[in-house]
């Protein structure tokens, strides 16, 4: 099955505890599919600019990524450059962004993309978000995540696709944010009401949190003993989580748990080391391993 | 099967976004006889002092919990003054404390009492629950809390206590205050060195992780969507934890995660009302809806 994602491809200089990174691939889009690729195929919707490493291009097409719909524009190629502190890993410190070509991109996708039945729209602009629905069909599922930027300056916008979306993903300050509710049961039961049947907040090293009309559920994080860098946690889960609900083609409550026990044991690799340098390598079987020492380690 | 608790006995002011209570029951002791007498005969070590209510003692009397040991010194008993804040209900902001008959305390339990099996040191002086030890015989199970205040100013006999306890109970803070570790699975194998075998840390809002040489498992939080006032629920907790461990008589992975998840479902009637509004009436029955509730929400 299918999963068309749009997002960021990035540059990244990020700095943790554990050292210094430059010129790292990453980037919203970049980190879902590195995850989403284990489960169904994906196809890329994204820019990049003139400087974009050629063997970075030739490294998504080895792992199975479609690039079709990757336009490579004049000028440079998003960057950003980030921070965390040991004291709190949970929030990224904004050193610099480089918007670059970013700046005025348009999404376009192949007539054969149209149809692709499940889309996530991993943060981006919500203009640029609403561009690509405006593009497609209607697809089976549709996903959405986005960041505390948008949701300060383009909340109009953000909220119309709200109300276009089956599916979105927050982190807890962002859901917060979002819905003015320091409650997180309140904020997903205000999340729905904008429109999404399907809630997810994460929170971190705290877990995950699923709100439905039907059903709710929560789970603890996988217990990571050294994270080296968070950057791309929350892609790389809502990589795992709509690429199993592709993989599935079913939204019962099973599948649902089972698709955000991926997403926690996809991210959970992801933090392990820097850029994409442990879902790179990531394989089936070993996302599988680490599924199983999970719902060990969470079962009741 | 029976269970001795020493610590606090305390008359609250509370402040929260819900209201402001004044010379409510409290303490630590209190509250983790109030989840713990569900589960098995708690007998309360504490002092109170002469202006304390006798409609709260002929009350714990009423719970069933036997206060053979509970003496009233001349003077006043030990009062707390604490806000919580809409932002952060996780912290209590102490406003004012007045130790009362708490200063000079010297816990005493009968010839009877010495032999009971298993026995909690809810948070209250490190010297004082050191004396309790020294009192009584070999119990199959010592459980021990604590606080940031006595983390800052009485480490060392903390750190001899730890030695002689098979459980201990944190919350994160606490956590991370002793190990001046960040990483809660690190802090969790720092405090396991430190002494007991079973460490148990609560992360409010977020559940609690559970780690021993054995064993890891963790669990998300039952979801309270109003909470009115988080006091005692760390004690709560502890309560429902120790109350079911010496109802079960038994230390093997089913016990204990059975033990942390009623202590999860006590703890959450705790919050949503104030002082012990919620857990005073609380019956077996309630608990366990509650529980199979929770075991739904999380299970996987």
């Amino acid at each position: 099955m299918s999963l068309l994602v749009l997002g960021t491809v990035a540059l990244d200089d990020i700095k943790t505890p554990s050292g210094m990174k430059r010129n790292m691939l990453g980037g919203s889009a970049t980190h879902f599919s590195m995850s989403a690729r284990l489960f169904a195929k994906v196809h890329l919707v994204a820019v990049i600019g003139k400087d974009f490493p050629r063997k970075e291009l030739q490294f998504l097409r080895r792992k199975g990524i479609d690039l079709t719909s990757v336009v490579q524009a004049p000028g440079e190629t998003f960057r950003w450059q980030g921070e965390y502190k040991k004291e709190d890993f949970n929030t990224a410190l904004t050193l610099g962004t480089k918007l670059g070509v970013l700046e005025g991109y348009l999404p376009e996708v192949s007539a054969e993309q149209r149809g692709i039945p499940n889309v996530f729209l991993a943060n981006i602009d919500p203009d640029v978000q609403m561009r690509l629905l405006d593009l497609i069909g209607k697809p089976r599922l549709i996903g959405l995540d986005s960041m505390n930027l948008w949701i300060r300056i383009k909340r109009e916008p953000l909220m119309k696709l709200m109300k276009r979306v089956d599916l979105f993903v927050a982190n807890d300050g962002e859901a917060r944010a979002l819905t003015g509710e320091q409650n997180l049961i309140k904020a997903a039961k205000k999340l729905r009401r904008f429109g999404p049947g399907l809630i997810v907040i994460k929170k971190g090293e705290h877990g995950v949190l699923f709100y439905s009309d039907k059903f709710a559920f929560s789970f603890p994080a996988y217990p990571v003993e050294a994270v080296v860098d968070p950057t791309g946690a929350g892609d790389t889960f809502a990589g795992g989580l709509m690429g199993y609900l592709t993989k599935a083609q079913k939204l019962d409550l099973a599948s649902l748990k089972r698709a955000v026990l991926y997403a926690t044991a996809t991210a959970s690799f992801n933090v392990e080391n820097f850029g994409m340098a442990a879902t790179a390598p990531l394989t089936l079987p070993a996302v599988n391993k680490r599924m199983r020492e999970l719902v060990e380690f969470i079962s009741c």
